[in-house]
């Protein structure tokens, strides 16, 4: 089965922007972060109501950069970690922008990259669409674990769902870094049933984007400057690199994850990492594509990482599956060369 | 703005399944779904493994129907109304399909096959793909509203949850259903924060997509056999039809609600009619395909629609947005014809 689809169409990242709460103001990045609010409320009476507000300010902070509007946008792919997406069209809805919702747990970013440039690809007539994702620590520690006031004991395998959000522009300019294809992640038995250890489950389907990559495309993996992973945190990176590193000596070398990126491991306690569809997102928008457009790096494969589960399925006790839906981003210059 | 997004690959329709419960088998159009299981069980032990179950099986018919192999899909797009879409998840994750989660409340049966067919448009050497779309009564009504051991009232505006599930392979057969072109929702305010009458929610972003169709394409209501809407019901399509006709008169003429065929309003207690997104998806699969592959009508618009909200979004009082995404679906030779 082939699974690298090729965009044929230039499909570019013009603009991004950052968006994010305290812990992620304090972590290694929070100074790149575009805007953050360190009450984690963005002036809204309810946690729902806050991401949403998070997603509004990414996606007018990522067109104020690019010197765009909301009406130069055509479309609008996004999604969220509560319940039925409703974060994303609390916020998002006001701006009248034809809308795709998609639903990868913390995968979302990727996918809904991969949405948005296959659907610029095909309408060729679309010169910018939108892209954002986000998570908020209290909306989803609530609905997927316990109420915060319940003051729950974490285990050392337990991630911390980020308050953030990443927003995208994505636009036709050849000069920026370039979504040029792209694999779509399976459904992957992560082997477990524990709500609290994410990075588990969602290794193995990273691992198995990662070798089908490989294995159809040919490609070094020492072409790439980084492999990237979106919120596996220490836990599923070591399980990651143990599984890969067989295949492909060397790979902890090229791997990065963003969930090991956003805080800082010795002053918070994060304990094996940020998780939450927030991660990958604000990570790319405020570390990556930077270095991307500052050409210090310029070609990576870049994977969010998903858990798929609810309440109601953890409690039932069944096994959750992992997803990893994979991006190639470059520098069309390197493409050139080549 | 333009709105109108044409397809240049051919992707069509080529096999289609209806599943369903006790309340669909009772209804008008029950002795044409392919499954039903009048206990609404499935053979599992949750209600969310049984909506699981129902999108497999109905993948299942699907595929034997068109002679394949879960081995031939290259991809597979597809949503529920459950929890983070975990409904999917627990049913689909077994065929090992590269799979692209959606969430568009109802009118996720109309996303799915828009999102499908333009990655299939745009990654062309995929030559066969799959959507699935479930909602389960038992499922939805705890998570939205009330347990059912609650035994809650309903107004007559609320509409029932079908227990239903559509799926569908699309490939390159130029003789079967094709889906042309597609218009994606905006997220338009339903003026309402009553998660019991989500017809009237939806209606402005169904008469939104139609008015800007219209508008864009220059097209005659009347070269269409029907302009299908996902699951209005009765409060939602008088509402739909009051704006409509005042731009296109007749529109009440055109239109059909797949809410209002999918029971028997004299003989079943469904008040406003039918919801969730089982329900346009098993309607598409058991009545308007069928009628298409009969010769009997020749090009629809099709329009799921949705709600989007979630049980807190519906206590903290926040209004309701409606959402629908319209496909074109039109027999090739009247395309030639034109």
């Amino acid at each position: 089965m082939k699974r690298i689809i090729k965009l044929d169409t230039t499909v570019s990242i013009i603009s991004h922007a950052a968006v994010g709460g305290r812990e992620e103001r304090l972590g290694p990045l929070g100074e790149r972060f575009d805007f953050c609010d360190t009450t984690n409320l963005f002036g809204q009476k309810t946690f729902e109501l806050s991401e949403g507000e998070m997603g509004r300010v990414a996606l007018n902070t990522a067109l104020t950069k690019a010197n765009l509007s909301h009406e130069n946008l055509e479309l609008l792919v996004a999604g969220d970690l509560q319940n039925q997406c409703v974060g994303t069209s609390l916020g998002l809805s006001s701006f009248g922008i034809p809308f795709v919702g998609v639903y990868g747990a913390c995968s979302t970013c990727t996918e809904a990259l991969i949405v948005l440039s296959s659907i610029m690809n095909t309408g060729e007539h679309i010169a910018y669409g939108g892209a954002v994702t986000s998570s908020h620590n209290c909306s989803a520690e609530r609905q997927f674990r316990t109420p915060l006031e319940y003051g729950g004991q974490r285990p050392p395998s337990a991630q911390w769902t980020s308050t953030a959000a990443g927003a995208f522009v994505l636009g036709r300019d050849a000069g920026a870094p370039r979504i040029s294809e792209f694999t779509i992640g399976k459904m992957v038995d992560g082997a477990t049933v524990d709500g609290t250890n994410m990075g588990a489950a969602m290794s193995f389907a990273a691992a198995d984007t990662i070798l089908s990559y490989f294995d159809e495309s040919g490609a070094s993996p020492f072409d790439f400057d980084f492999i990237v992973t979106g919120d596996l945190g220490r836990v599923g990176s070591d399980i990651l690199c143990d599984i890969v590193s067989k295949e492909i000596p060397g790979f902890d070398r090229l791997h990065a994850d963003c969930g090991l990126l956003l805080y800082d491991s010795k002053t918070q306690d994060a304990h094996s990492g940020a998780s939450g569809c927030g991660t990958s997102a604000s990570v790319l928008a405020s570390h990556f594509l930077p270095m991307m457009e500052r050409g210090l790096i310029k070609r990576i494969l870049f994977m969010s990482t998903g858990a798929l589960m609810s309440p109601s399925s953890v409690l039932q006790g069944v096994n959750i599956a992992g997803i990893a839906p994979l991006i190639k981003i470059e520098l069309e210059s390197t493409k050139k060369k080549s």
